[in-house]
C-alpha cells in the first residue's frame, strides 16, 4: 500500500456516491418525462443499509434503478478474502452505487454502472466501471459511451483507459455462451493505488497485457477518488444522447421479442457470472435491492436462431465481442455500409 | 462400495433413461393434444452427446423440455471431486434424463424431472428425484404428487421416502429469498447402495437427522436401478390428473402476471443454486440443453407485494415452505376452508 486513506475517507466517498445517485436519478427522471424514482431506504441488520430509488413503467424506462448501500462487517467473504488475503480478519466496510436501465423501446441500449469503494483493516481499494447492452446497436452511440468514458479516465491518466476497457471485455463475458455481454465500456477494480493497474484474475488476458507493459502507475487515494467522480460523472453524457436520439425510433414486435430474449441473456450473467451479484448474496445482502439489476421481462427460447446477415444476426456476430470501438476504421465503413451507423 | 455394478451397467442405464424420455414425452403430447415434441441429437466434442426435445407454445405447454445425455470425460469438476474424492483421477461417464415444464395455464404447476447415474474408477451411484412448483396449488394436487412417489420409493424400502423427501425440501431452496420452490417431491444423490442413505452437505437438516435414526440400508445396484425406474414411471401418475382437473380453470391477467413473476425464482434457483446447471457449465455441456429449464417469459418486480390472505400471500405463506403434505390433518382442514383442497 503507497499511501492511507486520508481522514475521513468513508465519509467523504458515501458522499461522492450518494451524490451520484441523486445526479443520476435526476438526468434519468428529466429524460423519462413521465415517471419519477420511489425512494425506500432500508437497514442492514447485520450493520449498514441503503438507499433503492426505481423507477418502474415509465414513458423511456421500462424499469430502472439506482441503488446506494453503505454496509460494514465484521468477516469479508470468502470471494473478496481470495481476492485481497490482507484482509483478513479485519472488520470491513463497502460502500457503492450501481444501477441498472431497461429502456422500453429495443432501439435503446439497456445499461449498467457501479462504483464502490472498500475499507478493512490496512487495506482499501476502488472499484467500479459502466457498461452497455444494445439490442439494435448504432456505432456512434457505442463510439459516444466508450469516448466519454476515455475522456473521464484522461484525466487522471492517459494509460488507465487502454486497461479499464479490456477488463471490462472480460469481465462482462458469458463464458457458457462465448458471448459479451455487450459492446462494454470501462470496469476497475482492487485499485490501492500501487503497481500495476490490471488487478483481476485473468492472467491470459489483454487487460492483464497491456497493464504489463504499460507497467507501475502510482496514485494517490485522491486521484482514484477523481477517477470514480469522473466517471461516475461521464454517465449521463455518454448515456442521454442515445436516448434521445432513438426515442422515437420505430420497433416491430419482433424487435420487442428480440430484445425480450437478449435479456435473457443479461439475468444469465447477473446470477451466474457477476461478482457483485455474488457478493451480495453471500453477504446477506438485501435481495431486492440486489436483484434490482433484472429485467422487468425477459424470456428464454431454446435453439433461438437469427436470419444471416440480419440486424439479430449483427449483434451476436459483432457487437458482442471485444471490439476497437474508437478506432477501428474498418469496422466504421462496414456499419455506414450496414445503415448502423448513424 | 459394497457392489460392484453389473455387465453392461453403462448401457443397462442409458437403456433406462431413454425409455423414461420417450415414454414421458409421448404422455406430454397426448396431455398437450395439440403441439410435438421437437427432436435434436447433438455430440459433446469432448465425449458423448445427447437427444433434446422441446414441445414449443402447445396448448398446455408453454413450453416442455425433455432432455437425455451421455457424456463422458477424463476429469470431473471440482464440485463432483469435492462429493466424492474416491473419484479423483479416473475418467467418467454421466448419464441422465431431465426435464422441465412450463405449463400455460398458472393453475398448472410447473414441474421438474430428473434421473442420472455416474460412474467413475471405483466409483458410481445414482441420483434423481422430481420437484412440483405450483403458482395457484390445491392441497389434492400436492397429495397426489407427493403419494404416487411415495408410493414409488416404498416399493423399494419403505424408508427411502422419508429421507428423500426432506432431501428435496433442503435442496430446492433459495436460501437469499429464504422460500422453498416449490411444494417438493423426492430428491436423492450419491446412491451407491452402502451405508446411510443421506448423502448430502447440510449436517443440521431433517434428512440427515433422519437418515441417521433409520441407519444404513444396504441396496443393490439393481435395487437402485429399480428405483430410478420406479419413480421415473411414477412422473406421469403424478402430474397427469393434476393437469386435467386445472387445464379449463379460468385465469385473469393478474393471474398470470403473478406466474411470470414466481417464474422468475425458478430462474433464481436454476442460475444460483441447482448443482445440476453448475455442472453442466463446467463441463462445457451443451448451453441451449442445460438451460432448456428457463422459462419461456418471466418477470421481476422490485418490491412486489401481495394482498393479505390472498391466493398469492398463501403461496408464499403455505406452499413455499416444507409441509408434511400427506399427513398433516390441520393443513387439510385449512386448505378446505380456504376453498384450495379441490
Amino acid at each position: 500500500m503507497t499511501n492511507k486513506p486520508p481522514h475521513k475517507s468513508r465519509e467523504k466517498v458515501k458522499e461522492l456516491l450518494l451524490n451520484l445517485q441523486e445526479n443520476i436519478c435526476n438526468g434519468l427522471e428529466k429524460l423519462d418525462g413521465q415517471e419519477k424514482f420511489n425512494r425506500e431506504s432500508w437497514i442492514r441488520p447485520e450493520g449498514g443499509g441503503g438507499i433503492s430509488k426505481v423507477l418502474k413503467n415509465g414513458l423511456v424506462f421500462e424499469q430502472a434503478g439506482v441503488n446506494f448501500s453503505e454496509v460494514y462487517g465484521k468477516q469479508l467473504p470468502e470471494s473478496i478474502i481470495s481476492q485481497r488475503p490482507e484482509a483478513k480478519g479485519h472488520e470491513w466496510f463497502a460502500t457503492g452505487t450501481s444501477m441498472v436501465l431497461h429502456p422500453r423501446n429495443p432501439f435503446i441500449p439497456t445499461v449498467h454502472l457501479n462504483y464502490r469503494y472498500f475499507e478493512a483493516g490496512p487495506v482499501w481499494w476502488f472499484g467500479g466501471g459502466a457498461d452497455l447492452t444494445p439490442f439494435y446497436p448504432y456505432l456512434s452511440d457505442v463510439k459516444n459511451f466508450h469516448k466519454k468514458h476515455l475522456d473521464a479516465c484522461n484525466k487522471i491518466n492517459i494509460n488507465l483507459h487502454k486497461v479499464f476497457k479490456p477488463w471490462c471485455d472480460e469481465y462482462f463475458y458469458l463464458k457458457h455462451r462465448k458471448e459479451s455481454r455487450g459492446i462494454g465500456g470501462i470496469f476497475y477494480d482492487y485499485q490501492d493505488g500501487s503497481g500495476e493497474i490490471y488487478k483481476g484474475n485473468n492472467q491470459n488476458g489483454d487487460a492483464n497485457r497491456i497493464s504489463k507493459e504499460i507497467g507501475e502507475i502510482n496514485l494517490s487515494w485522491e486521484d482514484l477518488y477523481l477517477l470514480a467522480e469522473n466517471c461516475g460523472n461521464a454517465f449521463l453524457p455518454a448515456y442521454e444522447p442515445i436516448v434521445l436520439k432513438r426515442i422515437n425510433h420505430p420497433y416491430s414486435e419482433d424487435e420487442r421479442e428480440f430484445q425480450l430474449y437478449r435479456r435473457g441473456r443479461y439475468v444469465e450473467f447477473n446470477l451466474v457470472w457477476d461478482r457483485g451479484t455474488i457478493f451480495g448474496l453471500q453477504t446477506n445482502g438485501r435481495t431486492e435491492s440486489i436483484l434490482m439489476s433484472l429485467p422487468p421481462l425477459a424470456r428464454w427460447e431454446y435453439g433461438h436462431n437469427s436470419i444471416k446477415n440480419s440486424r439479430e444476426d449483427l449483434l451476436t456476430k459483432i457487437f458482442t465481442k471485444p471490439q476497437d470501438w474508437l478506432n477501428d476504421i474498418d469496422l466504421e465503413k462496414y456499419c455506414k455500409e450496414k445503415n448502423i451507423y448513424d
